[in-house]
């Protein structure tokens, strides 16, 4: 099957991240290469290092957005690093690059990603992550999920085209 | 004085905003511009020609950071436009080229700015604006004001340098 | 072999060609393929488009790293679009997410992907593109190909870790 | 007169150069603040630096887009400095907020600038830098001057609106 016909999901959170966090990253990884999803990330170390090794332990294909300025700050477990050299500037990329994004755990770089992801109206599932609210206002718009495969089975059923 | 002795100081919110989000903001740009700083904006409508305007009218300096590739897309009260042309990716020069931050309201695109100041030790003072959590912990990270002016006061004295 | 160990070499060339640089960038793409290269571009038409379905006619991987918000602005020989929403400063990660470049034809946004590919130590193979001269001293950066095979044999040659 | 009636000239150049450059750069950065242009940059040292001085010293306005994340890392000649975070992206910022543009000298990274500057249909005036040529054809879009005087005068007359 071409790659262009996969889905790609992008899996977002802290480049430093607690065991419990790179554990569920690690499911979600696993999962979304055996549901023959293609995972999009930030391309570096904690949340995105754990799915990373999730879906290559599986056969499925990982793609790394880096921000800076080389190949190899990515994490071994990267197979398509792409080296944008515009730092902070990448998450946009990375939330963009996906049809749905998974939010596990995370802090404001994570926040920052699911709000550009809202923005564009790509879905966004969260994991133990950020919830809002505007006035006062509750905002539901991250879809919490209860476990890693609830939460790779609403990214995939929920990603735009 | 130089402008660069002037405190560099970003107003953000919405492109399109209520009444009283442009009321707001315009008193926040005029104190502004009473106070001596220098307003950073992301150029357009809304919150940003609001507090464009009111920094005109006392004579302050006003910068538009726009996300598109013409300088004619600044709001009129922009005396500074620069064009950027990496769209979204502009909301962190905002912020970035600011001593703090004043959110006025606003949705997924200010939000995705209260995140990047964040994530950059940027004070951000916020005007009926978003709050969060995380995994059901308060994160008070952004500092209420009551009224313009206190959030203008605010703004100055946590300016960073 | 994982797609990590492969060698990432980028084809630049005008969104619009002519049918001499269609050919050229086809045939790059195919040879590209047969070594077992990773094909990254703009994602685009003209050269971009041409050299992906060169590629892919041969089973090669297609990058393509987009400059605005969607995925279907990807020609559909490209496997892997990668969407920036940062327009033309995608040019620069094009290049730094490539190993070696080979440039075919062009306008001034090929010349300003050559520009940032030198400015990076990533070398520049061209074939029938841009020359260079610096206060009449001529720049031989741009190190040229006769044909397409040699263009892609230098390109596999000289790229860079 | 509000700084939106003055035009915006860039002038581009290496952080590091000669004594000629960073005199020819002075000399401009002095006649554009004169002529009562607002003056662009990159913000750092070398021809950018004495751009800004010589613009200071005759009282001009000097705006430095900076490709790091601090505001502290511009020349002490920039009064409006800009943090884009976005490394050598900003190039494309630095051209398109101006009107014209003035090389002085110049590496790889002036040349991406002149090719952005061109792409943009920004006019490009260069006092010793790169000359181009396409297929053996000489291209002529970059304009001649023979001191920084007729740069001057020719970047406010090609200005573009």
């Amino acid at each position: 099957m071409s790659e262009n016909k996969k889905k790609f999901i992008a899996v977002i959170g802290g480049g430093q991240c607690s065991k419990e966090e790179a554990r569920l990253a690690e499911v979600v990884g696993r999962e979304l290469a055996r549901q023959g999803a293609v995972l999009v990330c930030g391309g570096l170390g904690g949340v995105m290092e754990a799915a990373c090794k999730g879906a290559s332990s599986e056969g499925g294909i990982t793609i790394g957005i880096l921000p800076g300025d080389n190949r190899h700050q990515a994490n071994p477990h990267v197979q398509i690093p792409i080296v944008t050299g515009i730092g902070y500037a990448r998450n946009i990329a990375v939330v963009k690059s996906a049809q749905a994004v998974i939010a596990v755990g995370g802090s404001y770089g994570t926040l920052s990603e699911i709000s550009h992801a809202l923005q564009s109206g790509i879905p966004v599932i969260g994991l133990n992550t950020w919830s809002l609210s505007k006035n006062g206002q509750q905002d539901n718009s991250i879809i919490p999920a209860e476990n890693p495969t609830e939460a790779v089975e609403k990214a995939l059923n929920l990603a735009i085209d």
